[in-house]
């Protein structure tokens, strides 16, 4: 990513559901250059659906679909085995209406992310990841599909011909096989704005990325990932606004792919 | 309806949900024109309106949506009060999806009919009604909408510039003001086959129909509906096909709205 | 209530479900005597519910069920048309499984207070009042059955057999009949602390309560209403104790009922 | 098992929901000495739980709960990963529910007997057995656990004190490893009444059932299970019952237990 000095900046959100709010949409949105909108499966309903795209839209932010598996109360963290045409249908249900929901409001929905489980397991699990594949094809092979830089999901992606976007992410912790850091373990979300700007600059400059056991990583990455509802995430995308500001780095959802 | 002898015939299908299956819809929807297709709030899953829609389009027959309350358990039989703004975007978001997976499968979605409690309380309620038509024209202004003949949402869609389909019931008896006996008094529904058949002709051809205390009423209506979900359903389709064959009736989904 | 000087105060609580959080259940359910435990249909879940009650139990709190229609998506505040049978037995699961749970934590399940629209509307429809009762009575006879002071709800309880808690608001308006003032309109909640205090003592006190055209109205209730999902909940029950306690009002879930 | 002559007779019922309906409770649970109610997470609803448990009351069968996965849409037959706290509390919720609305109707939850994937996960998985023995010993230590004979589950819940119930079935082909050949293979259900007949015979008087290779297997068995959910479940009950007659086999939920 030398010489490229753009990124995309991505974060998750519209996961509010009926009477419960989550994350600040508000503040969030305008911060970054793509949104993943929850569709209603893992979180989301379709008001919030609705708002949150008027949002994006007004912000001049692509809008993507954040599909996850049909579990509201586990807010799509967890596995559920469906088997490969029911995890097509479900992706493909999701996006058609996020698609169609877009377009409604005026724009053009621009991506697909999987979201928790579904990403996680989308990332090792070639068959899920060619029903997510599948699923959003189906659509429209104009979509872009995001996923972990080195998965599965984007060599299902790629394969399939779509346009892909290879994600990495500032506020976690990687292994040093370039694999997130569990965080069911210590040490594997950087709660310093400090931490998350030195990860994001580094991702965004093609250097190196410090591993949680200090090895270096380096990691092709398209989009950078600013999680929508952890508590910090505004800060935190502020903080890497002015970073990128100061280093000359531009941030685009139109950044040619390296897919 | 004089001279017109057309009609097109119109079913409730995709109402299986998971595990539980429903109606006849293979045997069915080879017979009518016109199919009605769940949208997963109050019956259907992502694989069910996929599979549903292909049975259409290989049929020939036009693909419609069939919004319904985000009631499972009370399969959108019962009333929801939703605020406006909550229902327009619910049947928004049930629209998009349909509209999305039909254009995925090939073909285009054609028309969209309230499905249940929905439907009954649209045909009373201007506000529903409305807010019905608000979330239909979001999605595509192309799109037909089937209400109850002489409803408020037939009134609302035709005021809002909307291609309306206005429905009649060859197995539903008729109360003396037009409206639909209800399903809780005795006599609500013709399980009879020729009774059905003696309404259904009436109806295309403009005829008196007889309602339930005897009275001759007129109904003007585009569309005639099939239940996909009572037991005698594909035979009372069979019935009615062969009488309009007999009777040199055509039954066809472009038919020329009234609207 | 003059002389009496004894009152319950209680609180809606353990409507966190899955990732969203709601509430302060730990800072509130200690300033309450009686808790009321949303049971999974419209908020809560089965581990929240676990936890709530435990929390319930170990602040020496009456632990009471608040079964609401199944309506995650409105959190219960939507009217939904269940025949009498089907609430019944809704309320009948809900409560048992309250009281299951309540047991295996080492308690006995106290009391009963339907949530939102379930509780509104069976404030003045009898046939839901009668459903609700019927559910709550089928569990336990034993149950205290929590509803508006002056309802139909009151009224359907003590017609069964049932003990029954009338119960009064200190951060709602009141209009002059009695009834709440309606969330929709102006004025229908006091987000000043004086203001909740005030009318808490009134109630507590057996003294006039101001309606919010001014007039005097004589409520006669055994439990005050301390919501527990406004934002000031906390701080609103805090000022409450001190002024009881600064008026020698005792607190208790164990008061004798007028019913 | 040979001299004992006595065996539980148990089925999966319960499992309508809202409008769809499933198996034929009415024939099969006369039939049969226990009957597992599913519980509202993979199927039921609180109207078809108490109907079903007033069913079994009224034919003097055992009644159960049959608890699965939070997953309508996949009849919990999908895995899904809660992790310990939450697979306990779900047990726990599904159980009590089960448990106060048969002592509702009149009678005693006698026995719990996971559902799906559950059950299935449950045969091998030590961690989950475990949550699934807490979740019921926390309602009543007075439940009898229904496992597969052998499986983790069985183990689990004698480690924990239970009575436990081990469970073969009459319907389905084993492998020589003892354990049920999956439905995803061919084979794996027998569809021929003769040999369901057979080898529900051999494992009631403990001889030897033929796996699905030839080989011999001796399966040590409490109960066994005709499944509700399979299109000739009430015919097979027939037949098994006949056979058992002709043979002197008693059928009785109150056999002593091997645990």
């Amino acid at each position: 990513m030398a010489g490229d000095a753009t990124i995309d900046l991505n974060a998750d959100v519209g996961e509010s559901f009926g009477a419960w709010p989550m994350g600040r949409d508000e503040a969030l949105i305008p911060l970054v250059t793509s949104a993943n909108v929850a569709c209603g499966f893992h979180a989301g309903d379709p008001l919030v659906i609705r708002r949150t795209i008027a949002l994006a839209l007004a912000s001049g932010v692509a809008v993507g679909a954040h599909p996850g598996y049909p579990d509201l109360g586990g807010f799509g963290r967890r596995r559920l085995d469906m088997v490969a045409d029911e995890l097509s249908a479900a992706v493909e249900y999701q996006v058609a209406a996020l698609a169609g929901m877009t377009r409604a409001a005026g724009g053009e929905l621009r991506h697909v992310k999987p979201h928790g489980a579904l990403y996680n397991i989308a990332a090792d699990d070639a068959a899920v990841a060619e029903a997510i594949v599948d699923g959003v094809a189906r659509v429209s092979r104009d979509l872009v599909l995001v996923g972990m830089a080195g998965s599965a999901l984007v060599a299902a992606g790629r394969a399939a011909g779509l346009a892909v976007s290879a994600e990495a992410f500032a506020d976690r912790a990687y292994e040093p096989n370039g694999r997130l850091r569990s965080r069911r373990l210590p040490g594997a979300v950087h709660a310093d704005a400090d931490a998350v700007v030195r990860q994001a600059l580094a991702i965004a400059t093609g250097g190196p990325v410090i591993a949680f056991d200090g090895s270096r990583l380096r990691i092709e990455a398209d989009t950078l990932c600013l999680h929508g509802d952890t508590p910090g995430a505004v800060e935190h995308a502020l903080a890497v606004r002015e970073a990128f500001a100061a280093h000359g780095i531009r941030v685009s959802a139109d950044r040619e792919l390296r897919g």
